[in-house]
């Protein structure tokens, strides 16, 4: 343990505590609602932010300061990381991380040489799960960096590169497996268009619609067992992205069969970049049951592009195990932390603050969430605002024993509706108010 | 033909005419691609902007000048308008038009009497289609401007609006089937949410897929053939829209096996607020076979809400046209000028102004998509770029005759990709400019 | 007292309490960094929003419901709404008000009548204030409903319109004089453009400085002693508006030889739609000393219109205050609440609970900024910061001591600079939300 | 002539050209409103992105195609680049040029030895301006990339950033001298914030008053004749940025006595991000004297960065080529391609077609702008709209006659205004339209 020295393991001191590398309120096993606090989150790290992230934006290049980089992208740095990453989650206490393929080992000169590089690397974070209990949330590949996939990976007009990211997947989803990885995700950085002038529309999502089909196959195969799960994202890198967002990504997996084969893993800034509140979006999944997992962060409302923030507005974090908690819990999901720290915020201890503050504005809003519900006053309004569907009229259109011809009986009949009532909203928000303390 | 006394019969002048209220590109009988213009377009007027908008906006009321308005909401002044809009529509050209229930005649004190109210005017809609030759294209009911409908219609928590919505689009369904009406619309203006913290998502949804359903049944019951569209809009006047965008609009349809039972109607600002472009919400629409009609008019990327501008931008009417020519034409739909004069041009003269130049755009828009069609560079490029999936391990994949593991070993084999080719989005770029002239 | 009767006065019942209907943070008589909340806010109630918004939106009429209305636009109505809204503030506790002339007197026929008629009303209004001890923040003429000012009012094309808007602010004027108000406000609601294609943009922005100077001459004419105040706003109702944001209003002031007789009013909203943060335009004008006066209200980042939402976010109140209180106050000015409930929350009580939670909203902010002041942290680290300013090549800079010459060889000899600090915002974000508790 | 050996010098070949590599309406000779096309456009070539842009995004290292590359960035590549650059502009035409410092040569270990490594390539910059008659637009510092001004240049808070950014800009100036360069450009690309949080604002922008006073003082002191130009952009890479928008950065300047001493670089993506149209920025910056060049690119109005695309869309051009012909050209300023090829757009032929399309889409802008001139029913429709201010009321307003007295008795007098005409928007956009063929 030697790659922080001037971190110890972070601990709960609670709300009181002006440590700023102490939980104020993350307490692993603190029961809410009948679960541990670590059981609700099953919080992981991100690799690629975290350990790969140099903070270079497309005004300048990375300037973290990472003193255990030696300026390569050999397999040897890369054994290294993976000892420096552990380490930094040990200390943190995360249960889980996330990785892509191109993250963990440097890509080789031919496919075969890449997978080479990365089963060594597999290895050593096997060997590290097993040494600390940590677990992989979620595996994935990266089919958007290198410049074979400038035009897109299943979706790219030149077909090679449809067999190139298969091969690629297959060999994702096999280290997966390996690994013990609990879900897999696909986001399509590049699986978009730049303009519809140049674009096969038709034929691009066929392609990726194909691609996902042999994918589950694959994963039958192998018999992984894990959840298959899509990141939509609206723009960014492409103009205009096939998984939009979460009815996009649904009307897709819809229309072409996959309904019941994949879930969905959403991302506070891709919500907020495709016009939806992170609220709208999970909800909106849960409605569907395809609620699968969290990548929280935080974009900037008055910003156009992804700035994968930390999350730490309470609101955010409460609204958000709101419907985490109504539907029962995240699953074999998780939340994990897609978010990078500033390219201002260049010191190694900025890793740990940036996620020491996210944990907690969570745990906070689990907490908050909690005495919500548990006072109840929210759900009785709403019960309250629904009931004329509980009897009478509304329970003869649920139950489906009226048509328009009944209906309009009954209206002519009645004349004019049973007054509305007033949506109280204003009262509301004030409410919540009452638990952001 | 008193009503605009200064007005003659808009004619075809050509494209050198300096003549404000003549066309320079839409001639009805020009013939592009084997169809007349008027075949093309279905040009229809909006009874709702053209004779009942007024000007207003939150800042102030309308101060449109209409000397037919006699202050009131009566039958007779309702009976007057008929006139009014059949000798607009006459002059101009539009061979269709389109209206909602409570645009044409004024809301009674009972649902009983708003529809003898419609009754009588639907009368005198139908003998002035009968002596002008006008179709309708489509009818629609106003779910949302009466108070009734503040918090929805079909997802109002209030069950008895949900039946006042039933009977009042039973009848509206009616009156379009009398009229002759080739589709129907639902543009559902407050079903939405102010904010998830007082709504039962799921509730409300289920209510609406019910809603279709019922409509469905009725529309078979009464024999309507015509098509049935759904008018996505993401947001104004509710905080979100439960039919955002097209692809919202089909993963509900698709949820709740409603596929195959209805279109969606495409309007440029509703696309632009959702995020995407008119040729985007095209396009996909089409590649669903779901592209039933058009609103034609235009936003303002740069402002927030829905300005409905009329169309006149080139880019815009080039693009629709080359989708809409590449699906085979707008089918039983149309183009609707869903659009207004700004409340500055408050002239009767300006909705003629508005319309002939909105028409004219979109002639001249045909006259382009069609000349970029017949040179064929663009097909052309599209194809040679996806040529790669026309045979080889391309074909192989489209036929379904390879898996993730024969992609692993063809890649492995290869090494590398054939290299990708550049995408020449700028000189295509170029090249459109090409025919904007 | 017989408007309000299911309401008695609000009174303070402390952070607990679970009474919709009380305070749980303001206290008026608390004092907080030596001055009470009632000195700190200055609170002031809107005459336009709470006494004649009655929820007309878009695509519906108003539906609020307000038993003391009786459907005319007459004096007599105009003098009841008087004592309805002195009740309101009474019973809400808000020491001031704002309006607009034409929201509390209906227009005549003639200006003649409309000053007579706003005579009789002002007459009301001063009784009222004397009779309650509440005072006027500050008055306002309506220059943007009217059809009149449908091209602006000092901008408008029409030179009688700058004539009418001159006579108005007048009057508006003499009457804010008369009632004691301590401050005038100037929002150009229609002075921008709709399209640069038929504007004179230079005539316009010169005719709008010679307004203010005829304004300043009749100011100082009748010893009216209050501030004058603009309030920017980027669009909305026109495409883009002259006093688009603080930076743009103080660049005409400046231009025009106005910079040291306003100041401005700052609103949320209109921060927002600008892309500005509410933050930002409160430090931007405290930075120029032009910070005046606050419309206190919220709007919704995903939305693109003014919403006027009540304030209810902490971190919003938290750093307007952080602003005022760093300044010094808000001095002459104060909070007004240019908000309004909701179209769905159209019952009078939802005024209350808007306003409530409001004002609760801005003394936990206020709470919440002066905790983060005591413990001086974050100033701490801002002076820390900015540290290598205070001695050595910065304090020469900051002095003038040195030119491009001297740095050259200053910077020739030193080679490289000084490391650079991380700027731990990530720490910092959690530092705040230990106070949001 | 050796590195774009599939390229020959582009040449006019009239509108019906089917040559993409040939002008169809930039014709460097003709004569518009009596100055050749060249003389109006003074195009620019941008070092930074035909250059060193690859195409890296923030998903992706770059991928662009540049045979002459060789991996390194020794002064020797840099002085390969000069003779590349050149070959291009002569091919392509553009009379001018634009670079940052480090864009031309690498920068060193030191000051020292980045300024040595400068000299070496402003001398071959120097040749070749000599052999092939190019000359420099502006020169400029790029004050952004390096890690050092990681949290600004300027308005760092580690004064030895100015002091190194004064010794950066000093050497900058000096070679724009060397190289005759018509102006020198500030863009302040991390001259911003982060977060107010850990920022003192006042303290930032005095500092960056304080740098560009002593630029002028050093222009002054070499003798440097060019125009000063700040380049506004609103956000990107900082959450907002002090030189945010025309108006902002006017308030900057006369708020810091450098009103006289400053002219406005508008750039048309820069403009759209903070929520003008370009029309707007350039008209407003034109009122105030102050517009002095122009990058000229385009930006994705759906999406929220700098995409700094290449400028075809002709409203665009038509609208910029108005009000640079209504201020009398752009004198010493230019129009400078700030854009770059899409990432997806590899190849170097990419360049041309990019540059080719762009040229042509502004001399055609420039043909409408001087054919609506001509026409002049654009001028006469505005001259009549504000005709009331050229005599009575309205002359006496201008002239400083009538104050708010004055204006008052005349308006009781009248009862109300003469009426108002339409604005007749629609029309007007008609219109334009005439011309966009
Ligand atoms: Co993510
Ligand atoms: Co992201
Ligand atoms: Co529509
Ligand atoms: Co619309
Ligand atoms: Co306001
Ligand atoms: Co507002
Ligand atoms: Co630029
Ligand atoms: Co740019």
């Amino acid at each position: 343990m030697a790659y922080f020295p001037e971190v110890s393991k972070i601990v709960y001191e609670g709300p009181d505590s002006k440590n700023p590398l102490a939980f104020r309120h993350y307490n692993a096993d603190e029961v809410v609602e009948g679960k541990t606090m670590r059981e609700h989150f099953r919080f992981a790290a991100a690799y690629w932010h975290t350990m790969r992230g140099m903070g270079g934006d497309p005004f300048g290049p990375g300037c973290a300061i990472r003193p255990w980089e030696d300026g390569s992208d050999s397999v040897a740095m890369a054994l290294t990381r993976v000892k420096v990453f552990f380490e930094f989650m040990e200390k943190l206490g995360t249960p889980y991380y996330c990785f892509h393929d191109r993250d963990v080992a440097p890509e080789g000169s031919t496919l075969a040489e890449s997978n080479a590089n990365l089963d060594q690397v597999v290895k050593a974070l096997k060997g590290e799960q097993e040494r600390t209990g940590i677990k992989l949330l979620w595996g994935t590949a990266n089919l958007f960096s290198n410049k074979r996939f400038v035009h897109g990976a299943a979706t790219s007009p030149n077909a090679d590169v449809f067999a190139y990211s298969a091969a690629q997947v297959k060999k994702a989803m096999e280290v997966t497996l390996e690994l013990g990885g609990e879900n897999y995700v696909f986001w399509g950085g590049r699986e978009g268009y730049m303009s519809l002038y140049n674009t096969d529309l038709k034929r691009e999502v066929d392609h990726l619609a194909k691609f996902f089909h042999l994918a589950v196959d694959y994963k039958k195969k192998i018999g992984f067992t894990g959840t298959f799960l899509i990141e939509p994202k609206p723009k960014e890198p492409t103009t205009h992205q096939y998984d939009f967002d979460s009815a996009n990504s649904i009307a897709f997996l819809k229309s072409n069969g996959l309904g019941n084969e994949f879930k969905l893993n959403i991302e506070t800034n891709h919500a907020t970049l495709a016009g939806h509140t992170m609220m709208h979006e999970l909800a909106y999944c849960a409605m569907h049951g395809m609620l699968g997992s969290i990548d929280a962060n935080r974009g900037d409302l008055l910003l156009g592009w992804d700035t994968d923030q930390f999350p730490t507005d309470l609101y955010l974090t409460a609204q958000t195990m709101l419907v985490v908690l109504a539907q029962g819990g995240i699953g074999a999901g998780g939340f994990n932390f897609d978010a990078k720290v500033r390219r201002e915020s260049f010191d190694p201890i900025d890793l740990f603050h940036a996620h020491v503050g996210a944990m907690d504005a969570f745990a906070q809003g689990l907490k908050i969430a909690a005495a919500i519900r548990k006072d109840g006053l929210l759900t009785d309004m709403i019960k309250q605002r629904y009931a004329s569907w509980d009897t009478g009229i509304g329970a003869q259109i649920e139950a489906g024993q009226v048509g328009f011809a009944e209906l309009e009986q009954y209206m002519l009949a009645k004349g004019e509706i049973t007054p509305n009532s007033s949506g109280r909203l204003e009262m509301i928000e004030n409410i919540i108010n009452r638990y952001i303390r």
